[in-house]
């Protein structure tokens, strides 16, 4: 096949995918080959030695709130001991913002893309600040992980189920005709996010709880991102290993470096 | 005083404005000189002989909701008794879309320009299609116009109390950098207000009749419309009766014919 003829195909893949947020569900439970002590990451594989400040930071409140341990010393023992499994989140059919630490206990939003039959997951989003992806860790920062996990995941969780899922390419492609570019400005996908779920929201939980859910997610500005990262890796997923295409189909920093995928050249990273 | 420096002086008046939709209340009890026969209509004054078709139709909806007349041919005959005052909503600080009327129990916004300590009202907005500004008044409308009247306004209006209003100017400025245009295309404006008033309502409401509204509110498509029409005018109001100023402070239409009025040439219409 001429290149051309594969990018073609490539590109036909990607664009008619679609991106459904269907579910929440642990992180162990949905994500193939998470073992009781993998810890995945953004971007290309990277080692402990060399990871950066904010994500070790990420990994120590990932590892105190999975209760691997209870100090930063601690974690950075057992982060050069051999027993936990580090691997790129993108190996696993998973993604997240900055440092995306996934660990097995975290509940994580499923995306669909119902045409290829691809189903990506990430981390809910936190909100903006000291949170766990920009390397915070203090109990402040614990308390809000065990409340997402505990409280917002499982009635967003209902609420998803009730409405059927997100279509996240429609509301996407909306929100950028609205002035959104859905990294730094969310604002018309945030509200058109909330106005599709809110009746299912109100449906399916208790009325404070429901109030806290929909305060947290409107102050948190952005917190379709994570799922909409999910949504697009799903997308170029599927247009991933089509034969002699020079499409790239992912592009991820660790912190370390930067790393880039070629459809027609596998798995293989570029960094 | 100069043209320009009046001109300049009704800008100000009109630029330094806010709409703060502040409440909801029945029409007699706000809306100055509303007797109990009063019935307003949108545009300059017009007689109920040149009245073209849905605006009649309106007034026969609103007459039969009143519970002044039973059927069109009733309505007719008190129509030409005398016994009703006809008058513009623009009179009574009040505006409405399409035939814009406006009868004594008709709940209506009440949106306050904070800086002039302007107070204008118009109705709820009743969704598109056969709905009673476009002079439809089958039993389905005027079952609607009860529901929104007993069940909605109540509602809406705790919700406004609670969240002390919604600010209208900071929700239109969003909005028209989104996409809308505020008349035919509300998309961003109705999910902001939603995002805005959404914790208020499940605050303040049972489960099912918080749904009901939001799900009326979402399909309904342009709620906002008659609220940011009272905000409008408001704040063109403000800008009215500036002495020798030539800026157009109305533009508005009954169906017979088109009015305007000029800032300096006070509430005289010009058709």
């Amino acid at each position: 096949m001429s290149i051309n003829e594969a990018n073609k195909n490539c590109l036909q893949r990607i664009q008619e995918s679609t991106a459904l947020w269907s579910d929440i569900r642990p992180a162990k439970e949905v994500i193939p080959g998470m073992s009781e002590r993998t810890v995945l990451h953004a971007g290309p594989p990277v080692a402990w030695e060399n990871m950066c400040g904010p994500m070790r930071g990420s990994i120590t409140g990932a590892c105190i709130y999975e209760g691997w341990a209870r100090t930063p010393e601690e974690v950075a023992e057992l982060a050069t001991s051999g027993e936990l499994e580090f691997d790129s989140s993108h190996h696993r059919h998973a993604i997240g913002p900055m440092s995306g630490i996934i660990t097995p206990s975290m509940e994580v939003n499923v995306v669909t893309n119902t045409v290829h039959g691809i189903e990506t997951y990430s981390t809910l989003y936190m909100g903006i600040g000291k949170v766990l992806r920009h390397g915070a860790f203090d109990d402040e920062v614990l308390a809000k992980l065990r409340w997402m996990n505990d409280d917002l995941a499982p009635l967003l969780k209902a609420s998803l189920l009730r409405a059927g899922g997100i279509d996240l390419k429609s509301l996407v492609a909306q929100a950028v005709q609205m002035g959104d570019e859905l990294h730094n400005r969310n604002k018309a996908s945030n509200a058109l996010l909330l106005t599709s779920l809110v009746q299912h929201l109100i449906a399916v939980g208790d009325k404070a709880a429901v109030i806290e859910a929909i305060d947290f997610i409107d102050k948190a500005g952005h917190f379709i991102l994570n799922a909409v990262m999910a949504g697009s890796k799903g997308m170029l997923d599927a247009g991933s290993n089509v034969k002699d295409s020079t499409i790239v189909t992912a592009l991820a920093r660790n912190g370390y470096e930067t790393g880039i995928r070629v459809s027609g050249l596998g798995d293989t990273w570029f960094t």
